[in-house]
């Protein structure tokens, strides 16, 4: 039975290959894609989910959009990392894919509600909708079987040495999901670090020979730029999709179990996640932290999604 | 022309007689009642509401509970000023008022959006369900006319020595309130502390000699012990009817201009609203902060209100 | 028997009046002055304490100069308030009383050693010195009976709106002699602020008709005009000479005891000092805070203390 | 010429090879071993460094004890890894070596002072020894040609999950030492981690057969256990050595430059070292920062030590 997914996101280039990969394994039963601000505006990331979907030929999935900005702290954006448009690199044709008219947190509320088995949610932007669905909608929490997530570390950060993106973009709002009591999978730059798109699977993506492997290696390419620009990496890591691929095959990213908690509060720490892996912090687990990865699985995954939806796409 | 406000409380004695004034003065047209937990828990400070008005006979006004929890942190409530029930001290019959099947912030969206005039926001309670509703209806800030807010202080706060208690339980939600760029007035304790429900006050609404006012004395009798108790009070200050009589008639709180900022980050200072009266922090203006209070007049409109309802009430 | 006291100031227009009072008070055996930078640099504050021992004759008391900077943070001075000297307004003659050469942390440490008795030490600057004496000579604490000093407030600040500029320059220092379990009276902005000098103090301080008393007009005359434009006050307080009255008679300075802690993290609250006036916060009492001051007797004390310094003086 | 150096210390296991490491190395001509509250209190971690000295036959270099406590908060020691006596393992004889009568902050004032070159401070435990000399002695700074430290990390931490132990002990002295414009090496856990005493290591150690290289396995075998219970590691890293090291010979220890801040005002990661690899942050370089170790010439040394030392010893 495959695992029913709402997949909230901000694409940005490796959220695009999430949803690919969300919407064509066959162990996810993908129920709605949601957006959010963060890579870039809530404009552009939700006209980017269009995008994606539509190049990908995904339809029949609902796309909604959800929160501008973050819950108490101005929006800041990665324009440095995904370019103007979020989503830089390949051309793009009109979208033919449209979104719901209703916000992405009634949207997942009622989807919540009406599915019958309780359903994962994938975050792999900022945590604003989440914490705002807990906030707005609390009934929604005993509908959600467990929160997997792309964001923080273990160790250091990239948006900051001490913060990851999309814990510092909402510090508060991650504090929400971390306390609520839910079950919740952090995959942190520790092991999204170790997805890796090297030369070596831009080849594999690239004999796909589809419009869409295209896109991709296009997009990936952009990516790697940036990445060696920024932080100097040699290839660069695809975060969003080792959330989603937790969820396909647990066996892909090793987690451990340990207390997390967001700082909310240091001059220069903010939004760092402080992993308690040696139990030395008296505070109870509360997150599955993921640590390794199994590189080949994973992309063995991501290339599948790829060749399917490039075989299905128009 | 009576302004059209919508009240959003968390009753509480002082947002009992807050209700009353709102619902009973003709300089104000009162759209709805919202509540938020605070002085107790959302359950009670909504049944509290229904309590009032049921005593106070206001019908036709729709009353909805919106959030159970402050945006971030847990919920704290004033058990020892307002005792278990949040409203301790008369016997309140069966409220025959029933709450609105909405949540607090869809009425006060669909209000603000179906009032063809933009309406004032006054909240007595801790800001969450104003912050909520910037954030998950943004649209609304144009259908705002103003929020004139009871909470914070020039000064000494009350929960904590530097902390309001509204500002206190729910401060990131007043960072939102104060950040939002809409017109904001600041009723503290610098003026609500000059509103105190003296003998003087008890006896002019004894005088009145109806249920009503026998209720509104047992109210304030109970705060007085309260008070008395926890701060050394010799009389109670009627905290949240003196934001609706700024509403009323705006020379009964005399107001200045300032730039008002919510400490979020202090070990000992969390809530404290810093406000720069001096203009020496290079912080642009963000609201009006009540510094004087016309006490005669105030308790004249409070008293007539109490008056007007009782004759009414059943 | 008069007290014995170290005065650690950092002159400044109050300081020099404390100077003046400390020394000429038959109450008090002045031991020794020490300096800190605060209201200017260490290189001001020193030769403004050894102007105002020339001008007004005190010989036989030590000067040595501390810290030049704060323990944790850069320094910040008061030249707004206190001029570019220090000490603006009056011309001071070429002073004749020198510093001796030793460290002021030093020179308190062996004078508290060598007196038979405990000593009151009367911090009015920066607790710069104080801290690093406890820190540097934990002997020290043995020898010292209490330390009254000016600083603080129990509710708003004037170096920014939640904290008074001593405790803002250097709260790590604050928090050290808070936490230092001696008894520790506060002086603070509530009271200090009743001490006005208003055109009848200066009138009687005019009337004395010495030079000393008219540097002491000319000092109070500039510091009015600062006060004035910075704060709008009619009159300007007279912060330190208060600390030192506290000690001189305790009944001209009424005080509560509270617990006091000062905020180190906050925003927009660092050097706040949060003062449990009710007892609600669960904290042990360690201080005794000045809630009230006896004007009368206060400028009675200080007006006699120039007269005797300007019959003797040069 | 070998490098003049002040060790500045808080034996604890490695800070006993540090000390002989410093002694014996014929690259470091060690002026004196000075102590401070860390690994445990004053007094026994200033009895550690006379027993080390004592047992490894050091003598002709002065030892003096410093701060009992930090700068601003309470002291934290770390019995659990070090043991009651802070070198809990071998047994020790009566030491022969004696402290001198001079606080640690005039004796490096005074050694700085006197010697003809500029000198490197090592300090390997907390930094209130280093940020107290910089505050009361000032004209000290010009004597410092460089302080190498050990502590900090530009990852995880090791007595939070995101401070390292002497940043966490007293991180405004940190703050203080980074701040100070001196130039400044940090040894932190990323390149202590891998000065691991592993077996082939103690097995080293253990065929130069002396009473000194006994004591040092018997150190570093206590110190194994600990490890492996704190932290599950399968070999105790040997910290404080590898800052002696860097002094020996830089090339043993590879750094990068980057900008260094200690958070100072963080819920849950105070202490933390934030170093801008990336140069993101747009704050200056202060600080060379290791970043890896020659495993094999570092043991070189250090064996080498241990030899030489055991040699001479009695």
């Amino acid at each position: 039975m495959p695992v029913p997914v709402v997949l909230d996101c901000d694409p940005g280039h490796d959220d695009a290959i999430a949803i690919m990969l969300a919407a064509a394994d066959p162990a996810i039963d993908l129920l709605a894609i949601t957006t959010v601000a963060g890579n870039q505006t809530l404009e552009r990331t939700t006209l980017n989910a269009r995008r994606v979907c539509t190049v990908a030929g995904i339809t029949g999935v609902p796309i909604a959009a959800g929160c501008a900005r973050p819950l108490v702290q101005p929006l800041l954006v990665a324009g440095d990392v995904h370019g103007d448009s979020g989503l830089d690199g390949p051309r793009f044709p009109e979208p033919t894919v449209d979104v719901v008219p209703e916000h992405a947190v009634d949207l997942i509320h009622r989807v919540l509600a009406e599915h019958p088995e309780p359903v994962t949610l994938v975050p792999t932007g900022p945590l604003t909708n989440v914490a705002l669905l807990l906030t707005r909608h609390p009934d929604s929490a005993r509908h959600i079987s467990e929160i997997v997530l792309m964001g923080g570390s273990v160790g250091r950060g990239n948006r900051t040495p001490a913060a990851e993106f999309n814990m510092y973009v909402d510090p508060e709002a991650a504090g929400v999901v971390l306390d609520s009591g839910l079950p919740v999978t952090m995959c942190g730059l520790d092991v999204t670090h170790q997805a890796l798109a090297t030369p070596d699977v831009l080849d594999r993506l690239g004999r796909l020979d589809t419009r869409l492997s295209r896109v991709c290696v296009e997009l990936m390419t952009y990516f790697a730029s940036a990445y060696r620009r920024l932080w100097g990496f040699a290839a660069p890591p695809l975060h969003d999709p080792v959330a989603v691929a937790r969820v396909i095959d647990p066996g892909i990213v090793r987690c451990v179990e340990a207390n997390v908690v967001v700082e909310l509060h240091g001059q220069y720490t903010r939004g760092a996640t402080v992993v308690d892996l040696h139990r030395h912090m008296d505070r109870p687990v509360n997150a599955r932290v993921a640590v390794e990865l199994d590189v080949e699985r994973f992309w063995d995954r991501v290339v599948a999604a790829v060749a399917v939806l490039g075989r299905r796409a128009p």
